[in-house]
């Protein structure tokens, strides 16, 4: 039984931990948002990528919710003390991925194969796939004009209200993605933004046509009309006019979900099968609990045919 | 009184941190050799000017020879975990410096910009000029042929006997280095490797020629035959074919130096005025020492038309 997961950062990631628990390794492949990928110091910042990474390496830090665990931001104060750009924390230990990634990049390696080098010398049993070998930059129309995702994330601290989102780039999957969807058995839509994380995925050449022809769960991102981390529940109603619930984001995937599966007390007006549970992550165990209920009930609800053995 | 200085790393760092104590900013300038410059990590190292640069700002490891003070070296165990190259050591404060610069580069700025940048963040009152805006690389051909700089000294730990040094690139002086020279009351070679720190800005169009119009007194870098740091002892019987002492490094100066300040005990052989005193450098104190004893004698001997008031 092979599964596909398109994945944002921290709440895709976290689902994916869980899968990573209850499925053989070389049964999960995850195809991984680059929209919001960025240079910055000269180096190449790929956070959704390093956030699955890191979380599946067990390395990421769950207080701050970015970034590694045990870290520290010592040339972060040297930089500043040199008045170099500081608004976004690059720590030290995290520093190096970015320094042996972006090396690779300028040395002609494709982001995929320097992805897979990674999670390799990570131990990193799951194929980890970047959407896009080639830059495809998600940016974000709003009140301050046309802000690029980290921009607007990170430097303006998501505040200035969101009228659009477009993608600009090559819309070129990445090697690999196109045949790890036609091939899966299952395609798990993650607890992801929907607007700035599956969206850029699904917008890539033939993503959307090869989901639809699989069996898709989705996992709602919203608990109780708030999101776990992000941006999400203020983008709802800027974007789509209405309060932040599972209906208005999977009214975008109609075409594509059979299953859903959203917080308890949450599934009221859904038109499809829903599973109600606990959708809030904490440690691995819990990961994997989630990831095996999600399994389960694809199993059951979408009639997959040899079913997850959990 | 102008004076200015020419220098490799830590031996004529020292000096000119001493000369930074006795004259006013203003009054010194800094040509430091950027033949050891090197790519690693993506990122532009100049050790020398580094080197230079963190002396006088205080910010210089005694202990280690090289780098910053109170360093950490969390990122290149991040490297190192993700198979990346380590055998040239960057420590986390370090790397500020490095990233700083490579991105100033990038985006256009001449080398003796940043430069300039870095000192005034780093309040360093002497001007700082890299002796060379463009990559002018200095190689060296070995037992285990022509190797780049860093890679014979610090991959090859300097093992491989040396058989000749040349110079690859541009051979243009950065703006400011010809002028500097030309406007010098006093021109001091401090205790730098004359072979790989002090020829190759040497080399450079017109900075000989400049230097040999000027009173120039030099300071030298053996000390009973042994050098305080760095591979230059075993380098003279190498590439001259004698001894290391003081005589066969000034050969390669006879044209330019009237004054020379030596190791007590050093002075016996040369052929011209000779201060004999403690040329191995402690603390800061001690650096201004030297550097008062270089200025007043090359004052006296050189007769020059002001002299140092010290």
């Amino acid at each position: 039984m092979k599964v596909v997961a398109l994945s944002g950062g921290v709440g895709g990631a976290r689902l994916v931990d869980g899968l990573a628990v209850v499925l053989p390794p070389e049964d999960l492949t995850v195809v991984v948002n680059t929209g919001d990928d960025f240079s910055h110091w000269g180096l190449r910042i790929c956070p959704d990528l390093d956030t699955v990474l890191y979380t599946l390496a067990g390395l990421a830090d769950r207080q701050r919710g970015w970034g590694l665990t045990d870290e520290s931001f010592r040339t972060l104060a040297g930089v500043e003390a040199l008045g170099g750009e500081v608004w976004f924390q690059l720590g030290d230990r995290d520093l190096a991925t970015h320094l042996v990634r972006s090396e690779r990049l300028a040395a002609g390696e494709a982001l995929s194969a320097v992805t897979a080098g990674l999670c390799e010398a990570l131990r990193v049993g799951p194929r980890l796939l970047p959407m896009a070998d080639e830059p495809c930059s998600t940016w974000i129309h709003c009140d301050r004009g046309r802000l690029s995702f980290q921009d607007w994330l990170v430097r303006a601290r998501g505040e200035p209200t969101v009228h659009a989102v477009s993608f600009e780039g090559s819309s070129v999957p990445a090697a690999g993605v196109l045949d790890a969807i036609r091939a899966a058995d299952l395609v798990v839509l993650p607890p992801s933004n929907p607007y700035v994380s599956l969206d850029p995925i699904l917008a890539l050449d033939g993503v959307r046509e090869a989901v639809a022809g699989r069996p898709v769960v989705w996992v709602s991102p919203l608990v109780h009309g708030r999101a776990v981390k992000g941006p999400l529940a203020a983008m709802v109603p800027a974007l789509q006019g209405v309060p932040p619930g599972p209906a208005p984001l999977l009214q975008r995937y109609e075409d594509l979900v059979g299953a859903a599966v959203v917080e308890t007390g949450d599934g009221g007006d859904l038109e499809l099968p829903v599973l109600e549970t606990s959708t809030v992550m904490g440690d691995r165990n819990d990961r994997a609990r989630l990831a095996a209920e999600v399994l389960g009930f694809a199993t059951e609800r979408l009639e997959l045919r040899a079913g997850f053995l959990l």
